[in-house]
């Protein structure tokens, strides 16, 4: 994993990707930050941003959200004056385009970014418009919840998460380092892709595994009861994405429905090739079909980031979190002081716990030391998982 | 969820769904039990029995497994004397009808169970070979880890999970109600069903997710390391199962293919449907197809049982839970002696942490007697879910 910190020591070793700790350090955006939708996201990096010490100006087309995300810290209202030198449009996919045009045109001097969860369509949208999009770098924090709103926000949202920014040949790299900036501030990890690779990747890890659990779940919705009851821990990981809003999935994946559908394709026509081989498992080869179904999975798992898979080279500490929005900025802030590498994290929690369980992978030769220093500041070290 | 405890006051209102806390109480089982697979299953029954103070002979074809298995104290080595009253085949899939066979022939007086993940196809093959099946009642507990072996055996496994019996017309009343108590000396919940509903439902809720997930990982093998890195929890935890070994699932998908190709077929049908509407998104119809998709997914993930499904009407409490394999007993021990009736479990554990998360659902208006008497006993009470 790449050093993303940008920390002044130049010593990549030592530092850590996450940020310094929130509001000890000054912020690396400059200028005040207009952010337009005030829902989850956008009152997040709000929330996250003024942990900085950021200006932060919220807009939302609802007054009653806009009132709510000010009145829980994330920005203030606009006023005629504001200057802003980075906008971040945080509204819905099907209006995007419309909003990032608006946003050009009315603050001439600002760089313009979004958050959408699909690249390619708004910036064709744009071009066909014949918009100059100079001013405009597309981005996407891979975050969220399962609830949604300004009252769901928290500055922690981003901590630890890849967020692919979109540079073209016209981006001028003062406008691409406010971007990254923005990212680098609220705790995640700037990634460089094109808007077709961004598109391709959260087809397949994303928008696929989308549908193809909310398929999987859709055939409970009719099964009998006895069926359920023998329900347990695999079934429910496997369709618990099932639980996700309809309407932001219409547009998600009407938006970048060329590379879903490639991937749904190839998914049937394996789904038919295990079928048939089931059909008919005596004949020569069927099994070793069905072998080769769940071993190439096996290969595939092994390769996503996170404990079950890239990172087996290093440690997993696990620490104790309070649920609290400042915790695991703390956290991270003790992780840089202490000169501690965090190569992933992952946060396991339970909804209505008072805490959650943060798990850091470190450099092996890091790992006690990183024990020893944490728990001189007080964190609770819940284990080391070591396979 | 029905009261499974057969506790003897009578009283429902009162009674826990997992039995007495191990070792306090004697067991419901009566003679010696005899276990023939000392892996992961027959060494975590031998582990639960024991604990009970029941006489548990241990059997495997391999020696070094056996000997493990012993060594852990999950049982004692057989015995020319032995006489046991019921036998419970732990074997692989694939040799599960012979071992049954074998077993019924060499000790002509006792009951025999197989813990096997399918039913109907040993029970035919038996038929088939013309052996007497008065004596044997097929069943299935509905627990597992993704370790396997004698050294992954905890006496804990099986509390809080559905174990499925199939009786049948010729099932003895006494024979029945002994393997019934075998499920509830290990903390189970005994489900009757026939072979065939027991198929089709772990077809649904296991065998069907299996390969979905297997095939949806295993597009990742050959996938770009870019797209791996934007991999977050959702597509981690719809692919986790896909972990799984190739062996066993090889035998387990060949032993039930009927059902299993009937919702294969049913699934690549519906990703076909879903694919065609987001060819053409602007068709009108399309974007209902995928709407509908994911609403379908909304409902049918609520039905599952657990947190996010059925039991909305009772309070979530959560735990926390030494990672030691007595500590659950305790636990479920003093919610029974508590009078606190446990209407769903479920365990949220990080591999390597030193605890986990027991969050159990209850009634309401027991919520508080059971939180403060808990905090009495000593347990750590990490929170409540309330939505």
């Amino acid at each position: 994993m790449t050093d993303t910190t940008g920390a002044p020591s130049g010593n990549r070793a030592t530092s850590v990707v996450a940020p310094r700790p929130a509001g000890s350090v000054a912020s690396r955006v400059t200028g005040t930050v207009r952010v337009v939708g005030a829902g989850l996201l956008g009152a997040s990096i709000g929330h996250a941003l003024r942990a900085k010490g950021v200006d932060v100006v919220l807009a939302d087309m609802s007054p009653a959200q806009l009132r709510l995300a000010i009145d829980y810290g994330a920005g203030r209202a606009e006023s005629p004056d504001d200057r802003p030198s980075l906008i971040v449009v945080a509204v819905p996919p099907d209006v995007t385009a419309a909003v990032i045009e608006t946003e050009l045109a009315r603050y001439p001097e600002a760089v313009v970014t979004d958050v959408a969860s699909v690249k390619l369509e708004p910036f064709r949208t744009l071009q066909q418009r014949g918009v100059d999009l100079t001013r405009y770098i597309g981005s996407h924090p891979l975050a969220g919840r399962e609830r949604g709103g300004a009252i769901s926000a928290r500055a922690d949202l981003f901590i630890g998460r890849p967020w692919v920014v979109c540079r073209d040949e016209e981006t001028r790299p003062a406008d691409l380092a406010l971007v990254e900036a923005l990212a680098l501030d609220v705790g995640a990890m700037p990634v460089e892709m094109t808007p077709e690779e961004h598109d391709r990747s959260v087809a397949l890890i994303s928008h696929v595994p989308q549908v193809v659990a909310s398929l999987l779940a859709g055939r409970f919705a009719t099964a009998e009861d006895g069926a359920l009851r023998l329900a347990g821990q695999g079934v429910r990981d496997t369709t618990r994405i099932a639980a996700s809003a309809p309407e932001l999935w219409v547009q998600i994946l009407g938006a970048n429905a060329g590379p879903v559908v490639e991937i749904l394709d190839e998914l049937a026509a394996d789904l038919q090739e295990v079928s048939a081989a089931l059909r008919a498992p005596e004949e020569p080869g069927a099994r070793r079909v069905v072998a080769e179904t769940i071993r190439q999975g096996n290969d595939g798992v092994e390769r996503l980031p996170g404990k079950h898979g890239q990172n087996r080279r290093f440690e997993q500490l696990i620490v104790m979190v309070d649920d609290t929005a400042g915790q695991l900025g703390r956290l991270f802030g003790d992780l840089g002081a202490l000169g501690v590498n965090v190569e992933d994290f992952r946060l396991e929690h339970s909804p209505g716990a008072q805490f959650g369980l943060a798990e850091l992978s470190v450099d092996p030769a890091a790992l006690h030391g990183a024990i020893a220093g944490l728990q001189e500041h007080g964190w609770r070290i819940a284990g080391t998982t070591n396979d």
